[in-house]
């Protein structure tokens, strides 16, 4: 299958590439740099060292053979994007390249339009390329789980059928985004599925819960591979946090009190799940969401097993609250249906001791190149306290 | 009451703006003229001559003696925005500054993206000057009807209250909008709520129907002062369309069958109900949703309203069906809740046959100014026909 991956370099992009690369597909990376253009903007880096694009695909044709085709554009930029739709005639196109933390997109004005547009904008020019080059193409399209907010009711499916005064009617699921990013996230969602019904493209929408490791079967091949582990409080999802903090001897941070109930995947579930939609592509003018998560967690709970996994270690951890810079609830309700991809086949990897314990490893190796500065978090939600600007961050 | 009105130059902003400073408000229109660059981009006109901006309030001044101030500047840019809101203090802001059109962000992809930015870009920025200038003011903000699509169940003001495996929880209504301009409001919305829950902002979102009619009691004061008459296929509304139609003795043109069943004001109403959300503003971190509109038509019913009453004053009119350009409904079910504003106060206008002979003879006043070929639908919704270009349109 002829398949683009839009954002392709960034940590479930790059993971994915070579995970379709390796099951045989013709895989083409675009992807702006964007990613690299941030840390670099507000003075973050992966905790393990990457290597360029260039040289990753280098390394990945000579370690398996195989090629990967790489097209440095930017989607906010269409002349470009259409070019390259038209040239590849891609089956599928695989789109992750967003700005992906809402950090980022709550630090100031600046940030959260420069979010939007890259997010929405190249949202729209990516169904528009469609529509006008390759309409029969399959757009998987990364989502999160957090567009739903935390609702006191079960959180289908993207939809959810509703009895109300006597009457029935299957509708989009209501959202709750809590940042400009999930904000933007939404926004995505409402226009797919309008260009599903008017112009009868064919998309799945990825609602992805919180992604945790870094290593797969392929970025294992070779140390050019590697994927990149992000620890800093931008960029840095809770579980990779906590146990970079733990090879530390710091304390974990939990937000709040850490009730926050959220979902979870491990990164060598995202790539899979992107093949099962590949491999079960939508229908024509279909539109369809899957909630792509393999376990539910309080952020309290999940401090708690990797400091009981530090400990098995012999590294002294304790458990730490900070005031939350988030708003949001920290004691509700939260349960999330995800039968779709399994019932398409996946089988999910559990949390396990060897992943968190893989995963404090991995920081022991790099811990000469942590900056504990990058980890409390900088940027608030809250009107009572001025939000940062980028130098601040930096 | 120290108001913004932003968009103040435009077809519902300059009654408006009129009505506010004859009730006594200290009004000040903020406006790009974004809108007199498109219909001159797309060769449009407004049937009534209209004066420019400084020239109608240099009238509403003589004629009343009362003062509206100008900016002329583009929400889109920040920097002046803030500066804007930071020099007039504002108790609230009502905010029309949007690209109103459907068919405008359906024309090709760059004016969906023109659209989208104009509107969701201009709304973030609103939301971050309130924010870090005028966290008290009061926004005032006008969405559509259309956002909520035409669903099989009761429309509700904004939120719904959903039962669930036996749980229960009041949420966002469900969107479906038809267009990528009611894509731009349902991410308002959206981004409105978020920043009253997260910063304590308070706003009034107003979902509006289809409006018609031109003049109130402020623009019939002179000449110069009276309101814009849109009949073309970009920026027409439905009934004022049909009038232009029946004054020329064309036939009134109904897309499809003419079921689809939509929500109606007369502008007269349109600004008093943005006094009543004055009025009764919403609390601090309040987000609230009025549905404004006083009644509901078929638009095949609304033609034969037409035309009968056009039939009455002696003109032929017929009724004819073109293939419908958009992709919609065209027999559902539709009921609208509106009872917030009713409750507030609102007596409603309903439409009579006066109004619309009103609007027929006003079309017949300025007939050798109608271009009948700015009439026909030249915009398509849908995947089959290749969209026009902005210069196809002009």
């Amino acid at each position: 299958m002829k398949v683009l991956v839009i954002g392709g370099d960034g940590y479930c992009g790059w993971a994915t590439s070579l995970y379709l690369s390796s099951r045989g597909h013709d895989v083409t990376i675009v992807d702006s740099l964007a990613r690299r253009a941030w840390d670099r903007e507000l003075g973050l880096d992966s905790l393990v060292p990457i290597a360029s694009t260039r040289r990753r695909i280098d390394e990945w044709s000579r370690v398996t053979g195989r090629t990967i085709r790489f097209e440095e554009l930017d989607v906010t930029d269409y002349a470009p994007l259409c070019r390259v739709v038209r040239e590849n005639a891609p089956d599928a196109v695989v789109h992750f390249g967003q700005q992906r933390s809402a950090p980022f997109s709550m630090i100031d004005r600046d940030h959260s339009v420069r979010t939007h547009i890259n997010n929405t904008v190249g949202n729209m020019n990516v169904l528009w390329a469609l529509h006008e080059n390759a309409p029969g193409a399959h757009l998987v399209k990364l989502g999160t789980m957090g567009e739903y907010g935390t609702p006191n009711i079960d959180v289908e499916e993207g939809f959810i059928t509703i009895e109300h005064n006597g009457r029935s009617d299957t509708l989009p699921y209501p959202k709750q985004p809590g940042s400009f990013y999930h904000l933007t996230k939404v926004s995505d969602s409402d226009q797919i599925f309008f260009a599903c019904r008017v112009w009868g493209l064919r998309a799945t929408d990825l609602n992805q819960g919180v992604v945790y490791g870094t290593s797969t079967e392929q970025t294992a091949l070779s140390p050019a591979l590697v994927n990149r582990y992000d620890y800093d409080h931008v960029f840095g999802t809770v579980l990779n946090r906590f146990c970079v903090q733990a090879a530390l001897g710091h304390p974990l941070t939990v937000y709040g009190r850490g009730g926050q109930t959220r979902t979870f995947l491990d990164i060598r579930d995202t790539v899979r799940c992107i093949e099962i939609a590949l491999e079960h592509p939508a229908k024509h003018g279909e539109y369809r969401v899957f909630n792509q998560f393999t376990e539910m967690f309080a952020v309290g709970e999940l401090a708690e097993h990797v400091a009981r996994v530090a400990r098995e270690h012999g590294l002294a951890c304790e458990i730490a609250h900070l005031a939350n810079p988030r708003v949001e609830r920290e004691d509700h309700y939260y349960n999330c249906v995800n039968t779709n991809l399994r019932s398409l086949g996946l089988e999910p990897t559990p949390l396990s001791d060897a992943t968190i314990a893989g995963l404090i490893g991995l920081a022991h190796e790099h811990i000469d190149r942590v900056d504990a500065r990058l980890i409390p978090p900088r940027v608030t939600w809250r009107a009572e306290e001025t939000p940062l600007d980028a130098s601040a961050v930096a």
